[in-house]
Formats: C-alpha cells, structure tokens, sequence
C-alpha cells in the first residue's frame, strides 16, 4: 500500500503518519511507502518503509501531482485552511480549500487506477445550532466560509468517485479535542484550550456559556476512523460519499466537569468566562448533535470514547511534547 | 438599472433580453443599459437603452470583469454547460459551470456596490427520482456532474451573500419547455422535443415510459420569475439563498394528451416509443416533484402555468422563429 498524506504536517496527519509507522501495515497490507506533504516538509515518524517527505502549496497542481505519484492506492486529505481564517481571509480559503482539493482531483484522475481519498469534511458544513440534532440527510447549509467550502469539496470528490476517478470517503469531522500545540485560528481553537491550557497549568478563556453544546471527538478516534475510511468496502456507501461519523455531544460544563474529575479543581479553576460574540456567532451555527446512524450502523465506524477518557489520551499522548513545544 | 446577462446568447437569456427591451424598465426603475455576453457576441434586441453585446468565454475572469462593469446592478447568470454535455466532457463541465461561476463571484466582488445575482440552479442537482415529492429543506446529493456544478455555484454565491460580496438568489429551475430551436445536448432535450417536433410536423423520440413524471415550468414561467428575483427584497430568504421556484409536475403521458387537445391526433401520432437506457439513467435520478412551499407562500414566485397553456405559449412565441430557423 503507498500512501499519501496531504497536510502531513499538521497535527492529525502525524498522528496518522505514526500510526501507519508503528503498524507497518494497512488493512493486513504493508505498507510500502508514505509520502507526507505540507505547506513545509513534514517530519517523518521513524517507518519500516520508504517516507519521503514533500514541501508545497496544495493549491498547485503540479506539486499535488508529485505528492500523489502513480502506483498511490491511498491519499487522505487533510489539507485546509481553518474556519475563523476562512472567514478572516476570503481568497486564501478558497485557494487552499478549494482550488487544493480541485488539485487533488485532478492528480488522483490521472493515476492510472483510482485510489481512495479520505476527505476531511467538517461539522462546520452544517447548521442548525445548539437546538440541533441532525439526521445523515441533513443538507449542508453552512454559516461560514470553511464550511462552504468542505460542502463543495464533499461534492467534486462524489462526483469524482460517480465517475470512477477515485474512490472518496468524506468524513465530516466534529471539532477535534483536545488539540495539541498552542491554540490556533480556528474558531472552535477554545474547545480544546478550555482543557489543555488548565492541564498544563496555564489560565484560559471561556468565549461560549457552560450549557454550550459542542459535537466532538478525539485525535485518536479521529485516527480510528481514518484507517477505517482507508481500507473500508465503499460499495456499502453508493452514490452518498458523505459520512457523519459516531462522535459525541457534550456541553462545555460537562467538558470542565470531567477536567475536575481527571485533574482536580485547581485545573477547572483556571478556565476563566470571557464571552465573545465574534466566536460564537461561527461556532453557535455549527450543529451540536447528529444522529450519525449510517457511520454506527451499517458502516462500520467505532464509538466516540467519554470525556474522562479524551483528558487520559491527551495526558499519554500529547503533554509532553506540548510542554516541551511551549517550553513550559 | 444597468444589467448583465451571462449567457445572453441562450434561449432564455434572448427572451429576457426581449422582455427588457420591451419593457424599459425594471421593478418600476428605468433599465440604464443591457450588457448580453456569451461565447459568441449575441444578437442585441430593439431597446430605448443601449445594449453592448460580447463575446468571450465565461471561465475567464478578465473577460466576466469586462461583463459586469462599474455601476452593474443586476447580473443574471445563466451560462452553463448542460447535463449531457458535462457528462460527456468533464473539464468542460467543471471550467464553465464551477470556474465560469467563480469568475462571476470574483467580477461581482470587485464591484463598488454588492449587485443582485440571479443564478439559475437546477432540478439536477437533486436526486430522489420518480417517487420523490422534495422539501425545501431537501438535501442536493447530485447524480450527474450538471447537478453537483450547479450545486457548487449555489454554495459560491450563497456564501459570497452571506459576506456581502454580491447579493444572490439561485433559483433550481425545473426542466424548461417547450425549448425553441433544435434538440439539444441536455439528457432533458427530449421533454420539448416530444411537444416542438411534432407542433412542426415532424417525428420524434419519446426514451422513457408515457408514465415518466417531470417538473417543468415554461419559458414564460421562467423569464416571470428572473424578473421577479432581479427585483425582490433578499431579506426574506436570510442565509439560505436557494429556491425551488412553483413548477409543476407531469407525467410525459399528460402532456402527450394535452398535445392532442391542441393539435390534435396527428401531432400526438408523431411521437415513436423509443426507450434509451442512457437518458433515462440521467433525468430518471431527478425528483419528479417539489412541494415549493417558500417560493410560492413567503418568496412571491408565480405559479406555472398549465400545459395546454405552455403549448399555447409555444404557438404564440417560438413557433414561427423555430421553423425559419430550421428551413420548415
């Protein structure tokens, strides 16, 4: 299996990339190499196969083509410009959200048999707000221009897969916690903070009130779902390539109950209440809940673990390379 | 009211432009100027207002900027490539119906002044076949490359609403009959094609079974309800931006009948059963019905008219251009 990773620098490509090292295989396949591009050169995880390791700009054909050779039987896409700097920067989301997943088709279209693309859609791509709890027929009317943009996506690599030019699986991801690292442009960045800053000891703000509800995963269910999306039966899927994976709905309140409970009120009490409406007029339009029947049911995709449980694999995984990143 | 009409060349957007002419104003204010583009310069009706006609291709953007100058305050969009010929080809598809309406986006931004938009979506970008009576709410998961493009403009130009770039309403045409002219490559050509042949006496191919149901709205229809989104106040449709305008739904059986009630056996003797699996395999995946309640109850779109009427509409406008056109 040769796999391709764009955005493999980002947070959830090297987990994968890791993932892909440490197991070698794929599907009970080895792996016979992995190529990682991002906007820099990625690093590489330490692999029993060939990494090669690729700088670039993914709204430009020739380099997407380069990062997806011929012989590729997997590329995940991870590749994105986030929400609030969508919103902030109109024409540089549509280059990297859309003209790079235009590039992605047109690279994949000219292998010479189509691989599988796992397209990272996004809960952004819906609304409907806190009131929501939506089926996997919701339509995608999205609030902001990320999510515009992950619905057009969703589209082009459909119909892609209808023609047989590759072979999509489009996961529309929840906001992914806790996120390593510092936090980011997103506009969902404080749904992670609110639980990483108080476990590294640091204070923080809270933009949104306790009973806000968010619709969630973590970074290593994400990875579950990922390899799933990489080497399932796309038969089951038919023409409907969208899929609303099994994550969880939770308010903000529950999230800072369960940092207590894992990490003591010292902690919670470093999460300080500081509304901002700018934030929350992106992130309240987003759903907080779906039913996600079809991923459960009949696809196959595995249930979101409990919030205790998100804190534990932050606190194995990613603390000490955050303390160490953040020189804390 | 200075206007541009994208696609001016077409059988619709020739019929506005009459209209127009006709008229001399618009939504009780005075027409300023008429700009007609399309791939070939079209033909300029008999106006009181000047009318600049160009020629150029739509994915172009310096070509659309020069389209849709300084001062434009309604562009209809009406340049596409049809079903059957995006299926066909592609690149096509993608450069006229996905970058065509980017250009369009981008020309509008760079105006002083936001201008109305009217796009001209489609039943196509639905699926749901013969059984389907579609909400408002229904969500597009397109079965043919026409649909999933016309779907993507729709998230263009709703999200570029939604940043007061330009201000637009996409209206999901049904299948428009009777067509003028010559069959043509849209899968639907023979919807008009089983009235106009044998209203010219000539024989025709009918490819599905008498009980296949479309939604179809006239021409008339269809120029009533571009005049009336060039002019309505856009706060009542809020972020979704996407209308299923009042159609009607009928089987090809009724308006073989109703073609009998206006011209008699003999025209109705001239369509010939002639199942083709390929066209089927298109128009059969698009919903039959919409029930159009926003655009009928809240939204002020008129109701289609009936089918002897439309037939009637056909006598009256087209007919006796459709056989000089075509040596008849």
């Amino acid at each position: 299996m040769q796999i391709t990773i764009l955005g493999g620098g980002g947070f959830l490509g090297q987990k994968l990339a890791r993932r892909l090292a440490k197991d070698g295989t794929l599907g009970g396949k080895a792996v016979t190499g992995l190529t990682l591009f991002d906007l820099a050169a990625p690093a590489a995880p330490d692999a029993p196969f060939p990494v090669t390791c690729l700088g670039g700009d993914v709204a430009d054909p020739a380099q997407v083509a380069k990062a997806i050779p011929p012989g590729t039987h997997v590329v995940v896409h991870l590749a994105a410009v986030v929400s609030a700097q969508a919103e902030a920067d109109f024409d540089l989301g549509l280059k990297v959200n859309l003209y790079g997943t235009l590039a992605v088709l047109q690279a994949c279209r000219a292998l010479p048999a189509p691989p599988r693309v796992v397209f990272t859609s996004s809960v952004a791509s819906f609304s409907g707000g806190q009131e929501a709890r939506l089926e996997d027929d919701a339509r995608q009317l999205p609030t902001n221009s990320y999510g515009a943009e992950k619905a057009i996506g969703e589209l082009l690599l459909q119909d892609a897969s209808r023609k047989g030019y590759l072979d999509a699986v489009n996961i529309r991801l929840p906001t992914v916690i806790i996120r390593p690292g510092r936090p980011n442009k997103a506009a969902s960045s404080f749904v992670s903070a609110i639980l990483r800053e108080p476990l590294l000891g640091l204070e923080t703000d809270l933009p949104v009130p306790e009973e806000f509800a968010v619709w969630i995963c973590s970074p290593r269910r994400a990875v579950e779902w990922f390899l799933h999306a990489m080497t399932m039966d796309t038969a089951a899927l038919g023409i409907d390539r969208g899929i609303n994976p099994p994550g969880r709905s939770i308010t903000v309140g529950k999230m800072l109950t369960a940092l207590e409970t894992v990490a003591g009120p010292a902690a919670r009490a470093r999460v300080r209440p500081a509304p901002d409406a700018a934030i929350e007029a992106i992130v309240g339009g987003w759903p907080a809940s779906f039913t996600a029947e079809r991923a459960r049911r009949f696809l196959g995709f595995s249930e979101q673990e409990s919030m205790e449980e998100i804190i534990q694999g932050f606190l194995e995984d990613d603390l000490a390379a955050t303390k160490a990143d953040r020189g804390l």
